[in-house]
Formats: structure tokens, C-alpha cells, sequence
């Protein structure tokens, strides 16, 4: 079968013909159908965050069960699955407190690139192993992933959008429904309007927010924002931000999202909330970077918390947001700048790079999706 | 009557004869009891905090109404009175949602040393206007303030104790049980122990905290911790506390409390904590210092806030701790380790300056406490 396989940062990914065991105890054989481009794959391809190397990119996949491994008791082949970028053991306490997203088996499996839980890849490329990101590898026809990777979902539900959920949609949904979790009528500022900024807007817009303030640097992304549900946008290239916040709200916002991973911008999240206000860092700052703050404005009541994907609780929630994209009440899909195959991976990292793009999908055709 | 007056930073309080108005609409006239001596007031003495000066400072008081002024509906002559720093108008935002200790009218009492609301001072010294601290002036024999300034306690509760219930022991009170709400079995630990954090420990102690983690550099101050409810003492100049908590904890504690304002300590509370733990500030850092942190520590749940006061509601938690006081449940006098006269404040500051001492307190023989 074919992947796209990254043998070294800043080089073009390689679509070529690897192999792929039979999924073991606990593990799956999935069809990929669609997998969404995120921008966490493009900081492991410019090499900005470390991956383990060769390996097979792309989190954001849905497709159909094939086969399952021995001991696999809650999937069956046919169904319909979403990857979930943070793999939850169910056994430790964050899980067991309902905080899947922080399980403790999560971390072993984002830096080693190897499958939950124990380790290990099942790719191969001419016997010797390849690394599947986050335990996933959703850039190739077919992935073997722990059935705990796996959500399953709704069989009427197309998969281009589906995909979606598994990484930065469903942590911009939750970082607005989840750890924000804005109440209809308060108001909250978004930094920052890509795929987790533009969900965060959608998130905030379906919890009933009083005021939506999305904030970019280009107009494009902000057109979109207010499509989304944004009530207010400002152009941060031509407005100062905080201070239209503040013009907006008087006192400030009760609670800002950071969605880009910029220190400055973090700072200037901070600064836009009111006295008690929450600031939300959902984007992810280049290692080494430090945020700054004057420690009296904790004791105006400000707090400061990040988004552990969203917060979600995966199998509960993704299936709701899918509903609710069903029901027309999540517009899920306008996320969605093209589409590409596997074979125009590359062009299609090439488009997110220059910020052309919210979402690019690849489509596998056989997957046969709606 | 007499009060201390402080004329300028770092020269000693001048004990002397001073006038005091009749209380105006909505205030009244209490005579002093006793009076804490409080870290916020040796850091306007020492200049390290501005204050509007001439003044008198003080600010943890408790005595008994002596007359009311027009309108003053809540109190009358004879009632115990606490006075509570943080002003709380009833009317704002923050007061009608149950956070009266971000009272929006707060800032310009703070910040002005006048009286709520709509400033002025009640006092005089030659018919020169002296300067309320926090709209209090406990530091005398009598004063003048809002009536929403004064709390009414119960009329057999020692004045030397429960005056310390208006601002650091309430902080340190609330900062574990209201801002942490820490939860019977979850962890904690406490940097720096003098009153705001021994406070802090009796409150996780009360809430049922399962393992309660004191650090400091004075093994006398340690002691006192472990008296009122530690369970584990680290000596953070003998010892890493970091590593320290590491190693009881297993992975970090739950909550941590910043009791000192001193920003490398705040890295230490931040840093001890486990994933999608709370760092809390309680103490207040020098004007100027910043506190910096690597912001992925977020992305692991982690959060970072402060306490307002111990997000107390001070008419309703008050009383609350003074009926446990009285019942037994909650040692306050064992914070307090001398007493003074208004003649020995001078003797009292430096002895606090030393570090010799948790709390003192400042009696007032004519009003005959308990």
C-alpha cells in the first residue's frame, strides 16, 4: 500500500509502496478515507518540532475498520472511526477523572512516534521501520492504530469532514465550550483565526456567547471568522488589539483564546480580559520561547490556563460535534479550503505553509466517501 | 484621641493627638479594639509599596460601633465590628456575583486612601487632612469608616483575634478553601509561612487535604506549619523543594500557593505542581518583577492564578471562621506571637521586619477585650 513517508525534515515527503503488519492485541487495520493537513505536521516537516525519523505523517484521519487485532471488543470491521490525536489508556487517573486528553500513556506515544500502548511501529519500507506520528500515520491508504485511537462514529456522516475532529477543530471547539467554558452572554476574544481559531468562534457562537471578538492579521480570515459566528473582528495589523477590547467591552473580555502560539500575542490575550477573566492558551509556542507577566495581575483575579486539546472527552464528545454538524448546527465544513490526493501532499503543505489555507483534506477515493 | 501617624516612608510612626470627624451618610464611628500588624503595612512604612501620605496605616482591625452616621441601616452602637480590606460595594458586577473582593470601587480606596465611596478622609492632624490605608486607619484609638468597611461579628469572640480575619489570614483562609478549593484527599503545598500561608495550611488542614506540603526557610516557621496541619515540611534552604515535592507526591501536588511575592518562588510553586494542576499567587511582588514561564506548561493543563483576598465573601466567611475559632475547629490565636501597645508600634515593625514574628497584635486596653 502507499504512504507518504518523511525521511528528514524540510525534504518533500516520498509517496512510495511500504508495508503494513496485521494489527496486533488491541489494535485496528483502518481504510483511511480522508485525513485532514494540520499545522502540528507541518511543524515536524520544517523541522521546528522533533519527530522520530522516517515516519509517517498525518493525525487527522477517518476511515473504516478492516480488520481487527485479537482482544479488540469495541470496534468491529465496517466501522466507521475517527483518529483521536490524544490516545487515552482509560486506566490512569486523568482518564479515570475524565480527563482523557491528559492520559498518562500520551506521552510515550507523541515523542516516540510508536503505537499504545507498549510501543513499537507496524510500518515497515523495505523491512526496516517507519514511525507513525502520534501512533497514527493517517498519510497512507491503510494505518494500523490501538483501538483506543479510534473513535467510532455515525456510518452517514461524510469523512472529509469527519476527519476533522480528531486534532485542532475539536481543540478550538473545546477550548471555547470546554476550557473557557463561556456561558451564553459572556464575552470572549479569539487570537488567532486558522483551523483551531475558526473552531473556537464556531465553539463560542453554538455556547450562546454574548460577544465574539476574532482577531488576525488578514482580512480573508476574518471575513471567515464573522461567517463563523464573530460578532467583532480586528484587523491586528491596522488596530491595536487590547485596546479594541477594551473600546468593545469597556472592562475587557471574560475570557480570551491564544491560537497561534506567539508569546507577544499570549500577552496581549492577557491583557484583553477583564479583572477575573480566564486567558486560554490553545496555540503552541516554538520551544524556548517564555511568556512574561506581572505577577500583580493575578492578584486582580486573572488567570491563565492552556487547552489540552480541547479538553474533550473524545468518545462522548466527537460524536456530539457530529451530530450537531448533521443536524446544520456546527457548520464544520466551511473549514475546508481544498482537497488534494495523497500523491499532492506536498502541494498541499506547500498551500498551508503560505497561510493560504484553513483545512486542506486528502481523499482516498476507494474509501468510496460520501 | 491618638493615632500613629506615618509622615514619610522609613522614618518611624509618630504617636500623637489627632482629630476625627463625625461619620458622614453610610459610615460609622468604631472605637478599636485590637489591631493586627500586617506585611502590607510594613511595605508602605518601608516605601516598597506608595502610599498617599500623610497616613494612618493599619487595616486588621476589630472594635465596637460607637455611633452611626445618616442612613446607616446594618449596624448599630454596641455591635462587634471586623474590619474588612477589600471595600465591597454590593451594587457592581463583581459584588452582585459573589466576588466582592473585586468590588470595582475598590482600587481608588486603594489606591487614594480615602474613604468609600467618593473619597475624603475623616481624619486630621492641625487641620491637615491624614490619609485612611485601604479607607481603615486602624492604627489609632478610633476611626471613621463605611459602614460596607466593617463586618459584625458575634459579641463574645476576642477582638485580638478576630481582628486578623479582615485581610492575610482570610487570604491565606480562602486561598486554599475557596481559590484552590482544595477537595478532602487532594494535595497541596505551601510556599512561605508566615501568616498568609500558615492561614493557608489551616485552611487545607480544615477542607481535609490529603497531603499538605509547607516549605520554608525557617525551621521555627516550619514547626508552627506542622503544628497547625503540614503534614511534610521542607526546608527550601537545606533542600530543592521542587524535587522534594516530586518525591513525596509522586508527580507533582494539585495545588500549590504562592505565599511570599517573590517571582523564582512562584516558578518553584508553578513547577510543582502536576499536570492540570493550579498555581495559585497569594503573595505580592515588588512592583517591576515578571514572572516567566516555558508556556507548553500550559498545553499539560497547567494553570496559573491568583487569589483576591482568598476570594472570601466577607460578611458570610467571617463570621464563618469565627464560629469555628470558637468551636475549636480553627486555631487562629496560635498565629498571633505578641502583643503590643499603639505606644510600641515602632517595636512591633521591627520586630516584623526581622521576621521574628507570624502576627502581632495591637490592643487598646480602654475598649476591654475578652
Amino acid at each position: 500500500m502507499k504512504a507518504a513517508v518523511c525521511y528528514e525534515p524540510n525534504t518533500p515527503l516520498r509517496i512510495e509502496e511500504v508495508e503494513l503488519d496485521s494489527p496486533q492485541a488491541n489494535e485496528i487495520l483502518v481504510r483511511i478515507a480522508a485525513t485532514g493537513i494540520c499545522h502540528s505536521d507541518l511543524h515536524f516537516l520544517k523541522g521546528e518540532m522533533p519527530a522520530a525519523m522516517p515516519i509517517v505523517m498525518g493525525h487527522e484521519g477517518a476511515g473504516i475498520v478492516e480488520e481487527v487485532g485479537p482482544g479488540v471488543t469495541s470496534l468491529k470491521p465496517g466501522d466507521h472511526v475517527v483518529m483521536a490525536v490524544a490516545f487515552s489508556c482509560g486506566n490512569c487517573s486523568y482518564c479515570r477523572e475524565g480527563r482523557p486528553t491528559m492520559c498518562v500513556e500520551n506521552l510515550p506515544v507523541m515523542s516516540g512516534a510508536v503505537l499504545p500502548v507498549g510501543g513499537g511501529t507496524r510500518l515497515h519500507k523495505d523491512g526496516k521501520p517507519l514511525h507513525h506520528l502520534f501512533g497514527l500515520a493517517s498519510f497512507a491508504e491503510y494505518t494500523v492504530i490501538h483501538e483506543r485511537s479510534a473513535i467510532k462514529v455515525r456510518n452517514d456522516a461524510p469523512f472529509e469532514v469527519v476527519c476533522l475532529l480528531g486534532c485542532g477543530v475539536s481543540t478550538g471547539l473545546g477550548a471555547a465550550m470546554n476550557t473557557a467554558a463561556v456561558k451564553p452572554g459572556e464575552s470572549i476574544a479569539i487570537f488567532g483565526c486558522g483551523g483551531v481559531g475558526l473552531s473556537a468562534v464556531m465553539g463560542a457562537k453554538l455556547a450562546g456567547a454574548g460577544k465574539i471578538i476574532a482577531v488576525d492579521m488578514l482580512d480573508r480570515k476574518l471575513s471567515m471568522a464573522k461567517e463563523l459566528g464573530a460578532d467583532y473582528t480586528v484587523n491586528a495589523s491596522q488596530e491595536e488589539p487590547v485596546g479594541k477590547v477594551m473600546e468593545i467591552t469597556g472592562s475587557g473580555v471574560d475570557y480570551a483564546i491564544e491560537c497561534i502560539g506567539n508569546v507577544n500575542v499570549m500577552s496581549q490575550a492577557f491583557s484583553s480580559i477583564r479583572y477575573g477573566g480566564k486567558c486560554i492558551v490553545a496555540g503552541m509556542a516554538p520551544l524556548g520561547a517564555m511568556f512574561s507577566v506581572a505577577p500583580f495581575e493575578f492578584l486582580l483575579g486573572k488567570t491563565i490556563t492552556g487547552t489540552v486539546q480541547g479538553d474533550i472527552r473524545g468518545a462522548i464528545d466527537i460524536p456530539r460535534y457530529i451530530d450537531l454538524y448533521m443536524d446544520g448546527k456546527l457548520p464544520l465544513d466551511k473549514l475546508i479550503s481544498s482537497y488534494y490526493t495523497l500523491e499532492e501532499v506536498n502541494q498541499a503543505f506547500e498551500a498551508l505553509g503560505k497561510g493560504e489555507i484553513i483545512r486542506s483534506i486528502i481523499r482516498f477515493p476507494k474509501a468510496g466517501s460520501k
